[in-house]
């Protein structure tokens, strides 16, 4: 039995579709942001970081939404999820998920996370003028050039399906111009689709 | 025969050094980054990014460095750089690397890249300013919880401890304070002795 660890609207909802199209037995806890709870001692103990996801396992808890996809793809080898028998594929997994890691997602929480990387509130200012076209550039070229379709690997559904469709979510919020992005946009249509994608968004998006 | 695309002093040395320990057959390429050459035409179309480290191989071009170097501990197993039959522990691996390559790495990169997040002066000298603070956190947490010693993962050295050596590089650029940071220290005084590492240093660090 798994535990994840979430809060709505962040990337920790990338694993929580992943953990449900396994068809893994786990659990959640909804923690409140509002509340600062990522910040708790409580929470701190599991994740030093303060930053969701986590996911406990029987060996233990582990960070970082590219490590916990690819073991849930590894643990739940039946679903298909990533293509684990060819390390040449499956880098190509990883490479998509790491640029939605560390260039997509760090984009976007310049918008209101500023204070990761500076002091002022100018500079503070500036960067969420910014966002719009940071997270617009890294879209266009998921748009031009990663984005195979139906699904981000081609014929197969794989975990770079549910972390585009997740990271996806905040393009309204980040006023990037969706009428360039019609592959993006069918994509997230016909993830919400899926069975597993609306259980997940029924729970998260339930008030707390 | 694969082909490596790197800038010295950049993150490419984490999958240079892991080629090298691999005993991968491979040549290399340097950019010269003051140049701009990684935004040359004949560049963007190896990595429309515009980054390094690429890598060229028989089945096509792969990026980013935590994809590359699972993709190279799983192409040359006999190396033993990661655990690949347990997926818990190759989680583990990942998420380091993972932490490294969006976290750590990020907080760097607002030294001297605030144009990417930015556009006013005074918010890239905010930025630097807030440097020392950023990278010296994200390390005071791997000194305190992610580095067990001797290597990252403990006894076994893996794809963490070049990518950990390569971001260590910085540390006085960033001016973090290195005497809070021992155990990180001696790990990168270890990697600079083995014989990978030496070799790929002074190809790295040759005049082009």
């Amino acid at each position: 039995m798994f535990k994840l660890y979430y809060a709505p609207g962040t990337c920790a909802l990338a694993s929580h579709i992943a953990l449900q199209e396994a068809g893994a037995a786990y659990e959640t806890e909804r923690l409140d942001f509002k509340a600062n709870q990522q910040n708790s001692a409580e929470y701190l103990a599991i994740n030093p970081k303060g930053r969701v996801p986590s996911l406990v396992t029987d060996r233990g808890i582990l960070t970082e939404t590219p490590a916990m996809l690819a073991f849930i793809a590894q643990s739940f080898p039946r679903a298909k999820l990533a293509p684990l028998d060819d390390p040449y594929a499956f880098a190509q997994v990883q490479a998509f998920n790491s640029y939605l890691c560390s260039t997509v997602h760090v984009a976007h929480a310049h918008k209101g996370r500023g204070y990761r990387w500076a002091t002022d509130e100018a500079s503070f200012a500036d960067m969420k003028r910014m966002v719009p076209k940071s997270v617009g550039a890294s879209f266009a070229l998921i748009e031009r050039d990663m984005l195979r379709g139906p699904w981000v690997m081609g014929d197969s559904y794989t975990i770079c399906d549910p972390y585009l469709f997740t990271v996806a979510q905040w393009l309204e919020g980040d006023s990037v111009d969706l009428s360039k992005l019609p592959k993006v946009m069918e994509h997230r249509k016909r993830m919400s689709e899926r069975p597993a994608v609306r259980t997940v968004m029924a729970e998260e998006l339930t008030a707390a």
